[in-house]
């Protein structure tokens, strides 16, 4: 089955990251996959939460959240509400947890990192790009306030997500558009280092379950996928890139 | 004495609307003043509120937010903080009634159109801004639904808005970019019609009270000001522009 | 054509303010304008907000309430709604931003007054009617700190606040009751000085815009009725008027 | 032990009951209890919460609030803080289980009575003084949907609440002052209505527990001093007290 | 009138209180009253409210909640709706000054005492019953922080609490089980120390009033169940009821 | 390395489900998994969501808490909190999704299963115990509302979930208690069906990402213990194990 924008089943959207796309924070980037754009932006801020002051480690939480009409029906403010969906806490959740696993939170010291997602455009993948953009704009960040190259680079390593599911007709398909994705059996989100390892998998089959051989394939998929976003994250920051992971 | 940038008391920063911004909405613009930025879209709801259901006519609301790192010191979502401020409720308020003023509601029918304002980059006017580019916006989405020509168009006239102030030494300027904002001894928001007339005049003397002559200076800035920007609405739209006011 | 309860055009309704109209508070005042009735307390505390702590000056902030049956139907409580509205978040940073404008923030010292405006009957002007009487209250709260004549007194003018506009027959009006109000095409509030300066101007054409000309009988308008108010409170507060604007 | 204010131990503080004080609300006094003062409001609507929908019968509810300088120290405002506090709801609760105890809610029909409880002075006893104060604008608000005397007159009997105490001495007194109550050892409550029967006993013993023996002259204090209150409130609705309790 | 569960009037239902029902508290137990069953915990934290910082005394706080499904038709969870009851509110606030009276908060120390009750299946009379169970929980916690026998035992007394109430034909009945409480005319809880003496007495007659001698008969019913309760509280703690009221 | 408990890397704690332990719900069991005790309730309610009604199908949600005392520490109530935390909202999104996998919400009929899931005391694995005790408790209550043999039984298959883990040393391990599971490397819960398949994946290597072949051995380690999980499920359940997955 082809598959609804032409793509092979294994085959990325095209991703672009603007970086230094605003004029305040420490990193900015916007990342466009396919018709999914999300503003990412990463803020230094010179304290920590109140559970970690004075232990002289840092610390990285994220927010996220959709503007009203990045969706095709408008989606009301959560501020308008009174409070957060479960749907942003949990990919909130996944997006601080994934951006921590690559970074040394002694070496950044007690510093807090906020990644603030906002998610102009959906189609789809919207939690994945913003890890993949988010990390980005850490590595900016980061870099602001790296001054003692004695010290080991905070940013331990790349990473970067990808979406992977199943269609209806079976076929096990990477980086699902907005109509694909509502329409899969099986759902699943896959973080992965520059080295090839897993930080966070997050497989869902409402629909129907999935067996052993399908999560194979799903995993498979993921690791390609995420190793061309890998891939170009590197290309974008350039002479930057040399410094994720240095050893001092 | 000189501005902050180099501009001259009456002049106005550069202006660009990006129509069409967004890909789901029935209108959107990015408009970018001097170093604001700030998304508006226009949604259609086949619905209004109880309180004028059944009576034929249609309404315009609007929603304003900023960007946590629109500004330059990261502001607190309010989704976050599980409340809208009085500050945001004034400004949404502020752009509803604005709009609603060049709108027939009877013409319109029984739909509200939600005006989201998101500010991306928050460099002074942010309010004014907004009107300004709700507008373009707002006409794109009426203009799709407007099947019969028979029926004037519901959007009776154009409609912009522009800051005005006096800074320190007393000297009255039009279009305060931030930092000559935050240090502004009077502070005055306008919003004026195509045919020259005044929807809004809010003037505060928080920091000192200003007399009657300063008061028609202040007044005449924003006349000239706004009526660049809504030259500059025209251009944009086109022969869209033809429509606005018509009857049929 | 006549007005509703016969005044005429520039006419005030009759207005009486009771000091010390409640036994705990450091200022107190019953304001009665027509049938709207207004109780106006100021409270001394002898602590600032964080963003103003150690600088050695004071601050001025003001809550504003309707009593759920002050109105003509019975209006929820927002203690019991759980959030402030727009409304009234509005009409409280109005009121707390001009009495700002009257007092010398650093001759009052590290302290904060709230001003606690509780309209028990709203015939129209409520937010006019507080400043007016709140100005009382403060001037009392004030005075009552006030014990080093070697300092001036903290407030610097008499301040004062009416509401003026524009009846659907196109005549300009003062201090609209609320039939009044409710049927108006143009509302403007304006707070003024006892040296006739401007403090706030706010105008707003829902119903339609309005022109030059008009805009400037209605600040006429304002600015007689004012005048009128503020003699009134020099009456009302007798020999106490003379501190205001007093140099040591 | 002299009372602080020189009152005996059996001595009820001076009561005054204006009726009609405000200008909208079907029913309307403001209570005064010595330096206690209470509006008590009754609105009447036209429906009935969901669970009673149908069924024939009308509903009583109540709300009570402490204006923020009704006490000697300003308390923050219930919707300030986005939520009534649990004495604030205890109360409300008690005023309307109390008042609903002698009212026909069939011959009511289906309407609700809203009693608003405002206090604007507070010296203690605001809570019975509201109970009190609510009954007379009842009765009023009742009167004024009262049109067919073929049906009984909705409100059945009289009501009316005192407070009475545990001084430190050991001294058993009626309708303890603030300052009485802030350092009673044993506080209660108590509604009764006009044929002398108990609709509320609260009774705390939080400081120390007290014996059936003082429990007796508790009541007895109380059911005294509620009998005078029911007397001035049959003075103070003259013929129109006639009407509570009549059958057709 | 035979009772619904062919118990007599003043029969209380069988009660069984299981100590250290949970592991990790301080203190705990299972109060199973019929088919009421309440679990209370007593946690010990080692600091006080603000209002009681630095003077050397503890406090007591308690918390009530009902399972979902404890009741007949499940009931929405409170952290879900984002508010607690007034309902809640009232009963954690009768608990908490209920067991604060039998408590030499001096002896107790600067710490708090947190108490909470939660109803896993409730069929009338959980308020009374978390009382009597608290009571027990308390003491065990208060036991495991009691070093100093040169102290006196922070527990002054026991301390237990009854439900009574009159049935639709009159009969004065002890313990209702809920079908007996949704039907009463009257209701009261008691709570009673074990010299006998009266902590709360919370009458309620919102089906009808209650004469003087009624009263004297419920009481009369609730002194003498509570005191049965009280000697179970003593069987179960066996020794350690020795320390309570123990002065060193 | 030995474990803490003592046990093998594969092997699971002691599993106890208690079916009925409420009187009140269509379904309800007591499980518990080594120390850890959660009340799991099913209850069927005659309605959907509106964005089900009219479709003739079912939905199944969950709820999920922790009482105060059921961890080490006391943690505050969330409706004191006035609202749930970001992990709890996880929590219930994954029961209520999982439990879905293996309804047939067409069978089921327009109505809504609420699971609730109620932790006593938790030692780990609080949200894997809740899926496999609601699993019981839903069969029961589907049961309880199963009156059409000729049609198939709504729940389609078995359903149990386990958490496993790698240690500080490497060591793979299953069903982590809470001493295990805060040390842990990387944290994976596993929820599968009868037939063996995968339902939820939910893998987390926050302290340091984990390779492919430690994926595998993780899954394998699942697939055993709830393979056991659910042989204990049949045994517990006795003849009504045949209904689930029985076609008419």
């Amino acid at each position: 089955m082809a598959r609804l924008d032409g793509r092979k089943p294994g085959q990325m959207r095209q991703v672009k990251i603007t970086r230094n796309y605003l004029k305040y924070p420490e990193g900015s980037v916007l990342i466009e996959v396919g018709n999914t754009k999300v503003i990412c932006t990463a803020t230094i801020e010179e304290k920590v939460p109140p559970f970690l002051k004075g232990g002289g480690e840092g610390w990285i939480t994220a927010e996220y959240s959709l503007l009203p009409r990045s969706t095709q029906v408008r989606n009301a403010r959560e501020a308008a509400r009174g409070k957060v969906t479960g749907r942003t806490q949990e990919i909130q959740r996944l997006i601080g947890r994934s951006l921590r696993s690559v970074v040394d939170l002694k070496a950044l010291g007690e510093r807090t990192v906020w990644l603030d997602c906002d998610v102009i455009q959906a189609d789809g993948g919207t939690r994945t790009a913003s890890i993949t953009g988010a990390f980005v704009a850490l590595v900016d960040a980061v870099n602001s306030i790296y001054t003692n190259v004695e010290k080991p680079f905070p940013v331990k390593d790349f990473l970067a997500a990808a979406s992977v599911g199943i269609l209806k007709d079976g076929t096990v398909v990477v980086d699902l558009c907005y109509d694909e994705d509502s329409q899969a059996l099986v759902d699943m989100n896959v973080v992965m280092t520059g080295s090839g390892q897993f930080v966070e998998v997050q497989g869902t089959g409402e629909e129907r379950p999935f067996s052993r051989r399908e999560l194979d394939e799903l995993l498979a998929g993921a690791d390609k996928g995420i190793a061309e976003l890998i891939d170009y994250q590197k290309e974008i920051l350039g002479q930057l890139s040399w410094k994720v992971g240095r050893e001092p």
